[in-house]
């Protein structure tokens, strides 16, 4: 849990985790979300909410589509956007981390999107920060990752409505993913009926028991009347050592495939964080079927990181005000 | 030809090649990019019109000259544009084309610019983004560059006015070269008086008879009277196998010197698409010459850029007025 | 000194260097600064003084700090910018500088931002502009860096106002720094009322009398009595050979400590154009300590750059006005 987050009248001030964050927040956030989805809609897809403000992309870990993701919410929202791919930068001078930072934020810049490899990396760089400036999270290693978490949370309540009324199944590599561990905190502070994990023993977390999800190790007893089913990226990268013993093993067991999918409600959502390994964690008919909403997760990723970044600069505001 | 870049109105959709459009539509661009023209000389060199839109730049062949015009004119027309230089980025995690392409579009994009070394890309592309998505070609393999023509079309009719009094020669590798090809396209569809590809044999393509073009081999009987001399650069990168001796050889043959300059009509303008490898297809002294318009091909490329920009997504907002 | 770089009736036209300069000029880009400063503690740090005007970063050398503050400068006055890293791209195709910038000129650039490992290369460019284009030198080589020396100045006369009165002492390699040439030509000029370098023979260069310096091989002596100390970075990769015998043992002699800062005024401050490494040219205690105004120089570079910005795109509006 992060201390950090939360203004002293309890607004978002940094977004590092879901741990820690009130029911009625999430809520907001979600709110916030929808306001800003309806214009995305628009012929002009911009307020000027944000117009002057100076975000930049810390991304010591490289990642397009999610900086992409980001860049699009702060133009969208008017403000001026700098992308820093750090490793390559002022790093390679042999700067320190918090040099770099503290020369960053010396330049006015109000808020830091970082991603990075580190898990505790956004929040290091939040405790560090000068009060004026905020810092999201886009990722830091098997930590946290919670503006997906929120996306995925939005598409579940676009599609599903009450949280509570919800039995949700996440699959696949729980151990080494951030979406995962923000999700569960999601799904777990909306109240939603009940949370399971599905997967082989060597990707589920051995404190799977605590994070109050119930632990499933097969499809067909794990996916049994569920009404969202989430699928994980397999972080062919993250693990160390070999954890699965192939991907064509991995699809047949938990790769979701129509078959699979049948166990499920009928009317259950299908959906991924990207990008997909098709015929690993999912069959191509289900990703492209009828119940997969991975592309609104997407769009929907935009109008949540738009509302994320006016509610975290908004808490200035709000200080300034007060303290005006 | 396309059958996907106009809509059943016959507005510009997206903009992939030139063949197949008609002559009033190929006027509509000059015409729109002379009123382009006349504001990027003022001191605000920019317009509301694609306010709130957003537009990618999709290079997955790296070209800064090529999308530096494009950004630009994105920029001139107030939209939000990104550039992903696709190679190192999204496909690097294994993600399909495809599966990229639907992501970024789920971001309510506008319009792609795509540039690809594989012939076809920027069609194949066109036909699989949604509805409310224009897709420019900025270059697909040997195939077509079709604004690179048009600003060609709009530098010519700009010092020579009527097209059927006209004689235009293209000199180099007409083969390998996707600009030559639009623009013998855009050429034979504005009615010019003659055409004439000079170059030799190994530079030519077999059916350039039915291109509807005259050969030469000879620059004294190729430049003889033209009016526009056109010279393209030596993609060495694009042959295959040894199709010339050496720069040299081919510079005595075929490179624009001041001599063979004379053979043409003496107010006849010289262009180049640009970069120029001087001393092997056009000599310094040309290329700096009196007769030299290439830097004003630059110049006119931002102005036809943002024509096309503006009226391929124009195109959408008409058709939803229809509907509305 | 640069010829070119005011118009004929002494505005600034490209900012290439310090030397020439009157000391009128300098208070003007000070004073304007000021303004600017002001406007960077406001909500909205934007004004729309160079809408619809381009600026093209060059960087022939890598650097994301400087680029990163000219880009944020461009953007608060509401130009647009666009960065090329110029060595992975137009060269790489062959092409000249010179057909590069032309090419980059032709559409409509109205300022060039230049970074060049060789000394000359923005005076180069500027020769070689077109009337309309404007300039700005931001480190080339060994030679100048005018807006780091700029925002020092400015820096200086925050803290200490009136510089006739001051004692000012620059640190370290001052052979192989073009900040530290153009600090001092900035310094002479503004009548700062003694200069003192200090640093081992073989970092200071063989004219360090007819600068009109004092020079000094000792911190004890050279920071008698001083107002300001200016460290320089060590450019480690600038050095040929073995110049200095070890990092430690310049640390002890010239490193900036808690210790050698007791032999300056009381109330110096210490400056450093970063990045800084700690332990080498300044000890972590100083340069995080009371008397650091190290970030401070970083604010304070945004408002300078704004302000030589404008200035030198101003000076064409009124060439403008006046042929008007």
């Amino acid at each position: 849990m992060s201390r950090h987050q939360l203004t002293e009248s309890g607004q978002l001030k940094h977004f590092l985790t879901i741990e820690g964050l009130k029911r009625d927040l999430l809520t907001d956030i979600m709110d916030r979300a929808e306001q800003f989805s309806s214009i995305s809609g628009r012929q002009v897809k911009k307020v000027p909410l944000l117009r002057g403000k100076t975000i930049m992309n810390l991304f010591f870990e490289n990642s397009t589509r999610t900086r992409t993701t980001f860049e699009l919410a702060a133009k969208r929202l008017s403000a001026d956007v700098m992308n820093l791919n750090i490793n390559t930068s002022a790093t390679s001078k042999g700067e320190s981390l918090l040099d770099t930072l503290h020369n960053l934020q010396a330049m006015h810049t109000d808020m830091f999107v970082v991603r990075h490899n580190q898990s505790g990396a956004a929040e290091f760089i939040a405790q560090h920060v000068a009060p004026h400036v905020s810092v999201i999270n886009a990722g830091d290693g098997c930590h946290a990752h919670p503006t997906q978490a929120m996306l995925d949370m939005f598409t579940i309540r676009r599609h599903k409505g009450h949280f509570p009324d919800l039995r949700v199944a996440i699959v696949g590599d729980i151990l080494h993913s951030r979406v995962a561990r923000s999700q569960i905190q999601a799904l777990s502070t909306l109240g939603v009926g009940e949370i399971r994990v599905i997967g082989p023993k060597t990707l589920l977390p051995a404190d799977s028991q605590t994070l109050g999800v119930h632990v499933y190790h097969n499809m067909a007893a794990g996916l049994k009347d569920v009404d969202v089913i989430i699928t994980l990226r397999l972080q062919f990268e993250r693990m160390q050592g070999a954890l699965i013993p192939s991907a064509q093993e991995y699809f047949a067991n938990y790769g979701l495939t129509e078959d699979k999918l049948k166990f499920a409600k009928p009317d259950a959502i299908v959906m991924h964080p990207g990008p997909i390994n098709r015929g690993v964690e999912i069959a191509s008919a289900v990703a492209d079927g009828p119940q997969s909403v991975i592309l609104e997760q997407v769009t929907h990723g935009i109008a949540v990181r738009m509302a994320v970044m006016s509610m975290t600069l908004g808490s200035h505001s709000e200080q300034q005000e007060v303290n005006a």
